[in-house]
């Protein structure tokens, strides 16, 4: 099955992009606008939250925030990873604070009610003398939770389109990358001044990489890019690496392979683009993923995670010596560069002067990535 | 001549509660129901601004904000104490800065214009030479202002109703504790982002108490208690205290009985919520008063006040050896501990997934104070 | 030619202001007429910018916010300033971030986009496979700049009423002060939180001296002025200087005179408003300028500078000797005075027992400048 993403994709992939420019002010400013992003988009898709390996045990939970909502994703003790509203249902009561723990029951903090890992109110004291009352009827409200190449993701939606089918363009694009059983190594959070799709638009061009990226460049030439997503909810491609170098600090390889031995994999990054919330950038030693969560319409907060290859820590092999802040403190100082113009863009199209400008040919994929995001608000 | 208040709650006391839920989510977040809350309760209510003790002599002050309105209560020379804006009726300059104080007379800072304790203007530089200008006209705006029990109220509607019968049916309740000679012996401010009826839902019972106040359950049992006033603006009633235990962290008594020395009252500690500003807690040995003050939808400010007995500080009787702070120091800890899980109540209450919930039979006063303020508002 | 401003000055400049009132509470608070104001006043009338001797040589810049809208002002190579919004013509980014510097040509952070001094765009990497592409088309949108007496005004109009004729009812008035030719000392920014009429305001009088600045009060009598701009636009006169003082900390001169010999003008502050963003202060040695700045109903921002003769700091004259900062700490202290009462008025003005007051006889120009501030809202 063919999803309306994928027959779009076909019917537009050959158009020249000559003539595209960038969106209006109003998407990037306007509170109505935002609110419309929420309802059509952050209410209806597939959001990236984390990765299973994150809450490997019985009653490990993470707790995300998501267009206001705090979701707790918790392992129950059947090892499923469930999804559930962050609140009490007798008062309301935020039950998790933490931004993730580990608990065998989970209770509320005000007045005990006490819930299990499936979400079942198990304890309520002081309730059994209430006429009509049904502690079946009080469970904890559920979200939609599922699993893609090991990531979790939640859906607000009440009948949500199934993730499979979404993420069906996909099948096996990535299976060598074994993203399921990979960990992070680090976490870290930036708080941009910038609307949500700037960053978007950022990453899908290296068309700013020579003026804003020198570091970066010099390893890895900005026109090499080679995409073969060009249409649609998933956009992107690879770029090469210079021989000899890599996307460190040092310039040497920071781990062991997590994409396998293909030899043209090791001399390539790819990056791409998944609609609504995600950036994946795959690495020969290393995964990068950034998480987007808009949080006006002129303000994101990026969470950026640093996955390795689980036996990473042991390698003994000199050439895969496991040095994973060689690799973090090279993409924090270009996360931090990208961040920076993001924001000087918000600045300038904020004014009355701003109108929409031409893309260059280097960038079609940004072009494309502004088709969907229209596709999704029509 | 008894109040409409008194006729409801003749007419629903003995209504069981089974059944009662918490408000609905609006009640909590909506800056329309804000809005109205403001028209309908804060400015046509009596409201706590503090007690008579804190301005003893002609010239003494004290600024109150009352919903966005900064007001002067001052004594004036006859012993009264008046209440006036603090607002200049020359260019409409605020008057007093500080939060209290002491002046012969109010002076503007800007250009001088200067009014009795009275209100009335006495002097008003080169303003003699504009025709039609007379003094009489420009007095100082007042405020009506009211004492009970050795506290000030203040209401800002044009022709309030009477503040002794408000409080008529409390005549004569609380007279053996002599409220009105009680001095403050501390004054603490708490900045709590929560909606302020929380704080009073939180108020009016203890089915919380076990798991947020471990200290103060050990004293006072949480199902201790016996209420007196189970409908209408004024609710509440006693806890029992444990025999040889106190409010305090020693759990030693602070300070002489301001109560009288009635061996019952000797055990108890009664509490009581003045609607719609106003938490009144009467220990054996101090009396400590919670003003609410609502700053928005989802933030309120709380003043509390420690009184106590205005020879305490004199007494050589080790029984009632004078030591505040170990009172103080116990309901800090205390009030901080009810303000986190109101914060916690007001971040889930705002999620979609909120639902009122039903009420068990130990918050029979929570719902009772939510059905008073619905007639209120309705 | 007569302009509209000078035709009502004629006509009611022998009105007497008695009667007077100050303005109702809208026009303080309001984000409506907040709104109205940009665009009926700071989006067509000239505004103060700065002053030509901060870009002295070609490619020397000033970046200036503007009712939201950064501008960048710089000289080209004919010697010529230029004025344009700070947006790239490509994906709308911020082309300067700095308040002030110096640049062979306009290059954006971003995309490397190019423009030169005039504004023309003369790079812009891989567009020229872009089919229809002009860079003709791509010029930096131009805001209209011009000077008066060296300093630079902009004016956000598409086509703003010429600034000669603005100006023409000043002409030669200002001229043996050679301000052209002078150069700021020192730079000191404001963040007042009061709306800019209260600074208009309270700049206009002297009513408040005794009470507000008892230094400057003894150096210049509080009721010495005399106006000579009594309706339209321009507004205000001189005060005298009290015999062997001087309006800095020491009471000595503190630098060259800038305004000439005339004996009777150097024992003269001369004090000017100029509709709507300057005030303008002549001191026999010193020159200071305000530019305010409004950036809510309640919150302005004041930049204030301090000028002096070019050659003031190579005088051996003993009676000359520069010491700007006498100066400088005089009207530091005296500036912070008033803006400290103007946030007392936007206080109480707030109020809901606010109404306009009466003027004094002694607050002519205050009333005129309400009328005229007024007349730019019809």
């Amino acid at each position: 099955m063919e999803t309306k993403a994928m027959t779009a994709f076909r019917k537009t992939a050959k158009t020249s992009t000559s003539g595209a420019k960038t969106l209006g002010q109003k998407y990037f400013v306007s509170p109505e606008i935002f609110g419309e992003e929420q309802e059509k988009i952050f209410s209806t898709q597939w959001m990236l939250i984390g990765h299973q390996s994150q809450i490997a045990g019985a009653g490990d939970y993470v707790v995300q925030q998501v267009i206001g909502e705090s979701l707790i994703a918790i392992r129950d003790k059947s090892g499923e990873i469930r999804g559930f509203y962050n609140v009490c249902r007798h008062r309301g009561t935020r039950l998790k604070e933490d931004a993730c723990g580990h608990a065998s029951a989970i209770q509320c903090p005000y007045h005990a009610w006490t819930y299990g890992l499936d979400g079942k109110l198990i304890g309520a004291p002081h309730m059994d003398d209430v006429p009509g009352f049904d502690k079946a009827e009080y469970s904890l409200h559920t979200v939609n939770l599922a699993l893609w190449e090991g990531f979790i993701f939640v859906n607000l939606a009440k009948e949500p389109h199934s993730l499979e089918e979404w993420f069906a363009p996909l099948a096996g694009k990535f299976s060598h990358w074994n993203m399921s059983i990979l960990r992070s190594a680090k976490r870290i959070e930036y708080d941009v001044r910038a609307n949500w799709k700037l960053m978007f638009e950022n990453y899908s061009e290296c068309y700013h990489c020579p003026g804003v990226h020198p570091m970066l460049s010099k390893v890895s030439p900005y026109d090499s890019a080679e995409n073969d997503l060009c249409e649609g909810p998933f956009l992107g491609g690879f770029m090469s690496i210079t021989k000899g170098a890599d996307l460190t600090m040092s310039g040497k390889a920071c781990g062991l392979p997590v994409g396998g031995t293909n030899a043209a994999d090791s001399q390539r990054v790819f990056y791409y683009s998944i609609f609504p919330n995600m950036l994946l950038s795959l690495h020969p030693e290393y995964v990068m993923v950034h998480q987007l969560w808009p949080q006006s319409p002129e303000r994101t907060l990026i969470v950026c995670d640093w996955f390795f290859h689980p036996d990473a820590a042991g390698v003994t092999d000199p050439r895969y010596r496991f040095n994973p802040g060689d690799a973090i403190e090279f993409w924090d100082m270009t996360n931090k560069q990208d961040w920076h113009v993001c924001e000087l863009s918000q600045q300038g199209i904020a004014s009355r002067a701003y109108q929409p400008g031409p893309y260059s040919s280097r960038e079609r994929i940004p072009a494309a990535w502004d088709r969907e995001y229209l596709r999704q608000m029509a």
